[in-house]
C-alpha cells in the first residue's frame, strides 16, 4: 500500500559513501515524516524512485545526526543503480508485491517449475526485486540435484533472456569453458591463439576470479588490456579472429552473477545452476560451439568420474535444447596445472608454453593442445584424427605465439607480467616422493599471499606428484607484494603443511 | 585466517545510532589498517570481540568522514549484543569456520539429520554465527513437509536446549496455544481465568503480534501490566494460580525467534518448524499439559481438515516424545472471532464475555468455554463429561471475572482499554446475506489502521457470515488514532472491498 502519489514526499538524495558491495541500502532519519507515515521499519524493503529509475533498497534507520531533515542517505550500490551522478530527489514507496515469489516457494516445497515460471523468477531477480534471503531460499531449492533436466533448460533460457546478447557474423563462433577448481589451469590464451591462427572465430570473454586465486581475465590483465568495450572487442576479433577480453563489461546473463554471489556465500553446489550458469553465458556471448574442460579429481570441483558423467549428461542435454554444439573434455584434475598459481605467475607459464621455452610446464602445454584440438575438431574444419597434430604444429611453429602477440597488440599492447618483491622458498626436510598436491589448499595459500588483487602474488610449485625429492629441495615458492601477506600465507602453511604431502621412498 | 592475537589492533567502539533491527553491522573506514591487513571486504562477516563478548557482524566500509582513524562504528544491534554501555575497545578477526554449516548443506541436499546435528545447527544459530542467507537456506531446506517426525523431535529438543527453561512447583502446569491466523480469537484471558479459578496452575506467557493485528500480550497490555520479570510472574501465579504475561522478557527458545523472523521474510510455511516452534516454547516455559487451538478455514493458517489431521499427527508425536500431555481442538476458522480486531478492541470483547454482558460476542464466548473445558479435561482434575458444564458455571457465576480482576490487580492493576479518536463506518449499499469475511484481508485492514502499534486502532465487525443485511446497514467500523492511518486503511478497503462479501437473497 504505497498510498499512491498523493502524499508523495520528495527527499533529497545524499551519497553517504557507505560501501555495501551489491546491496542497495537506504538511510532515513527516525523522525522523518515519510518513515512514520508509510510505517517503514528498519531492515524492511523500500522502493526508491527517481524520475527515471526505480530500485528496491534495504532501510536502515539513523538518528538525526547523520542526515538533515528532508534528506535520504544512499549506499554506493544504491547511488550507482539510481544513476545519481549529480544527486537528485527521491520518492519512497512500499515495494509492489513480487508475484514470482509464489513460484520460488513452490520450488522450495518441491514442485517442478515450467518455463514461464523460471522466466518470471529470473526477471524479478535481475530487476533487484529479490531480497538476499529470498535469493538464498531459491538457490537452496535448486541445489544438489533438485532440478530436472527440463528445469535446467528452462532456467538457462530464462537467464539468457534476462540479459544482453552478442551477435557475431558467420559461424561457427568457438568458445571454451573450464569447470574449474584446478589452480594454474590457464589454457585459454593458448587455445584462443591456436584456434584464431587456424582461421576460427573465437571472441573469448573471461571472468575475473571469484573465489579462486586468478581468473583468465586477471592473468591476461598482466599482459595486456582486457577491459574492452564491445566495439573494441569487435575490432580485435575482426582483425585477429580472436580476443581475450574481460566479460564483465557486457551485461551477459546478469542473473548468473547475482545467483553465483549467493551460492558462494552459502557454499552450495548445484549441478543445475552450474550448467545454466555456464551455458547461459555462452549463448548470451553469441557462441555456437563450446568445448568444456572438466577436470576430475578428489580436490577439484568435480570429484569423481560418476559425478563427471552425470554433469556431462546435463550439459549435453541442455546444449542440445539450446542448439549449442558441445564437446566435453574430461581430464585429470588431481593436482594444479603448470607452475604458477596467481595472475602474473600463470601468465609466465602461458608465455613459456607459447614461446616454446625448454622449461615450459609440460602439463599446461599438453592440456592446452588437447583442448585446442577439441576446438578444431568441434568446428568441423579439421578432420578429427588430424586435430592434435594441427594444434601441435601451430604451437611448435611459433605461429600461435605470433598470433597471441598480435591479439595483445590489437587489445592495446603486450607487456611482461610483474614480479613480486617478496619471495619465500619452502624446502623439504625429508626425502621421498611427492604424493599429493591439494588443489584447494594450494589455491587458499595463493590467495592469502595476495592473489588475485596483488597481480604478482601467489604460489610457484617446483614439484609434481610422483616426483622424487631430496632433503633440502625446494617444494614451492610463495610470492607476495608485502611482508605482511607473505607472513599470512606462511602462517596458513605452517597450520596446513599438507598442501603438499610426501611418501617415503 | 585471523593471524591470531599477534597483530591484533584495538579499535575504539563508536555507537553510530544506526537501527538495523536484529542485524549486527560493523562500520570501518576504507583506509583503516585492520581492514587492509586482514583483507576484510564490504559485506563480509567479521568477528567482533570485546574483552568479554564476541559477535559476528556484517561489515560496511565507509569513507573517512563518518569515523575518525582508530574508530569502528557499530549498529544498535551490535552495540546491544556486545553490552557496550559505556563504549570500549574492539578486536576484529575473521570468523571461525562454522562447522554446522556442513549439516545445513546436507539438509539442503535432502539428507535426514540426527539429534546432534540439529543441536549443532541450533547452537550456532543462537550464537549468531549464521548469516541471514544461511538461515534462509536452512529454513527453506526444512520447509513444507521436508522434515521427518524424528527430525521434528530432534529440532524441538535442540531448540529447548539452546535457551532458558522455567520450572514451576507441582504438576500439572497448564498451557494453551492457538495455531493462529484467526483475527479476534482472543480466548486466552478467559481460559486462564477459568482454569485458575478451578485451582489449576496456568502461568501463561504470550507473544506480541508478529504479523497479526494483535497478540495476546498486546491485548492484555491495554488492560494491565504484562512486562513482568520472572519473579513477579512467580508471585502472581503463587497467589492467583495464573498470570497473563508477555513471554518476551525470558529467553525461551531463542532459536525460534530467529528462525521465525526469516520464515516470515520468506513467507514460507513449514509444518515441522511450526510444531518445533510451539512445543519448544511450551517445554521451555515449564508446561506439562497443553491445549492446542487449531482453527481450520480457507483463509486461516490451517486451510483444510486434511492439513489439520497431518499437522495434529506431528504435534501428537512430538509431544509424546517430549513427555507433554496434549489436546488438540480443531475448530471452525472460517471467519474472525468476536467483534474487535486490534489490541483494545479485542480487550473489549474479552471484558464483555467475562462480565457476562448481554451483547458479548457469542462466538468468542463459545470458543473460550470449549478451550477452557479442554484444559480442565486434560488436567485430569475434572471428569471429561463435566468439563463444559464446569467451565460454563465458572464463567456465568462471575467467578472467572473476579479471578481475572485479581490476576490483573496482582500484575499491577486493571484499567479500561483506550478508545480510538477516528472512526469510520462502512455501510453496505445493497441488501443481502453476508457470505464470507476474509481473515487475511480483515487482518491487513486492521494493521493498516495502525494495529498493533496503535493500541486502540483496528476493525470492529458488525456482522457475521450468514447474517441478513439491509441497504444502509453498517458492516464494520474502522478505528484509527490518526486521520492518515484511517485513510490508508480505507484506501486498502476501496481496492479490496471483498474483505466482506454479500450474496443476493
Amino acid at each position: 500500500m504505497s498510498g499512491g502519489g498523493n502524499h508523495a514526499i520528495r527527499l533529497h538524495a545524499v551519497r553517504l559513501g557507505v560501501d555495501t558491495r551489491h546491496e542497495p541500502v537506504l538511510f532515513l532519519r527516525r523522525d522523518s515524516e515519510v518513515a512514520r507515515s508509510e510505517g517503514f521499519e528498519a531492515m524492511s524493503q523500500v522502493r526508491v524512485d527517481t524520475d527515471s529509475q526505480s530500485i528496491i533498497a534495504t532501510l536502515m534507520i539513523v538518528e538525526a545526526g547523520l542526515l538533515s531533515a528532508g534528506q535520504a542517505g544512499l549506499s554506493e550500490a544504491a547511488w550507482r543503480r539510481l544513476g545519481l551522478a549529480d544527486g537528485g530527489t527521491l520518492i519512497l514507496h512500499h515495494p509492489l508485491p513480487v508475484e514470482s515469489l509464489a513460484y520460488m516457494r513452490a520450488k522450495v516445497y518441491g514442485a517442478e517449475l515450467g518455463g514461464s515460471e523460471f522466466e518470471s523468477i529470473i526477471d524479478d531477480v535481475v530487476a533487484g526485486r529479490y531480497m538476499d534471503v529470498q535469493l538464498a531460499a531459491f538457490v537452496a531449492a535448486c541445489s544438489g540435484e533438485r532440478l530436472t533436466r527440463e528445469e535446467i533448460v528452462h532456467l538457462t533460457r530464462a537467464m539468457v533472456g534476462a540479459g544482453e546478447r552478442l551477435g557475431w557474423p558467420g559461424s561457427p563462433i568457438m568458445d571454451k569453458h573450464s569447470v574449474g577448481g584446478l589452480p594454474g589451469n590457464r589454457t585459454t590464451p593458448i587455445v584462443v591463439a591456436i584456434a584464431a591462427e587456424e582461421g576460427l572465430v573465437m571472441p573469448k570473454t573471461s571472468s575475473r576470479a571469484i573465489t579462486s586465486p586468478a581468473g583468465t581475465a586477471d592473468t591476461m590483465e598482466t599482459l595486456t588490456r582486457v577491459n574492452l568495450g564491445l566495439d573494441a572487442m569487435r575490432r580485435v576479433v575482426e582483425r585477429e579472429g580472436g580476443c581475450l577480453a574481460w566479460g564483465g563489461s557486457a551485461s551477459l546473463s546478469p542473473a548468473d552473477d547475482i545467483l553465483i554471489r549467493v551460492e558462494r556465500a552459502l557454499d552450495l553446489d548445484s549441478e543445475g545452476q552450474l550448467v545454466a550458469s555456464v551455458l547461459s553465458k555462452k549463448v548470451a556471448a553469441g557462441s555456437t560451439h563450446v568445448v568444456i574442460d572438466m577436470p576430475v579429481g578428489p580436490t577439484a570441483k568435480v570429484r569423481s568420474l560418476a559425478a563427471a558423467e552425470r554433469l556431462s549428461g546435463h550439459f549435453n542435454a541442455v546444449a542440445e535444447a539450446l542448439g549449442l554444439a558441445l564437446h566435453i573434455d574430461v581430464g585429470d584434475g588431481s593436482q594444479p596445472v603448470g607452475r604458477g598459481i596467481g595472475p602474473a605467475l600463470e601468465a609466465r607459464d602461458v608465455l613459456a608454453v607459447l614461446r616454446g621455452e625448454p622449461h615450459a610446464p609440460a602439463d599446461l602445454r599438453r592440456r592446452a593442445l588437447q583442448l585446442a584440438a577439441g576446438v578444431l575438431r568441434l568446428s568441423g574444419r579439421v578432420r578429427p584424427q588430424d586435430a592434435v597434430a594441427r594444434a601441435t604444429a601451430v604451437l611448435d611453429s611459433g605461429r600461435a605465439w605470433q598470433r597471441f602477440q598480435r591479439i595483445c597488440e590489437a587489445q592495446g599492447g603486450l607487456r611482461e607480467p610483474p614480479q613480486a618483491a617478496y619471495r619465500y622458498d619452502v624446502f623439504t626436510e625429508e626425502g621421498g616422493v611427492v604424493d599429493t598436491i591439494d588443489n584447494r589448499k594450494a589455491a587458499r595459500l595463493a590467495k592469502l599471499a595476495g592473489a588475485p588483487a596483488d597481480k604478482a602474488a601467489g604460489l610457484e610449485l617446483a614439484v609434481r606428484s610422483g616426483q622424487r625429492v631430496q632433503p633440502g629441495d625446494v617444494l614451492m615458492t610463495v610470492h607476495a607484494e608485502s611482508p605482511g601477506e607473505l607472513e599470512y600465507a606462511l602462517e596458513y602453511f605452517r597450520a596446513h603443511p599438507d598442501v603438499i604431502t610426501l611418501s617415503a621412498d
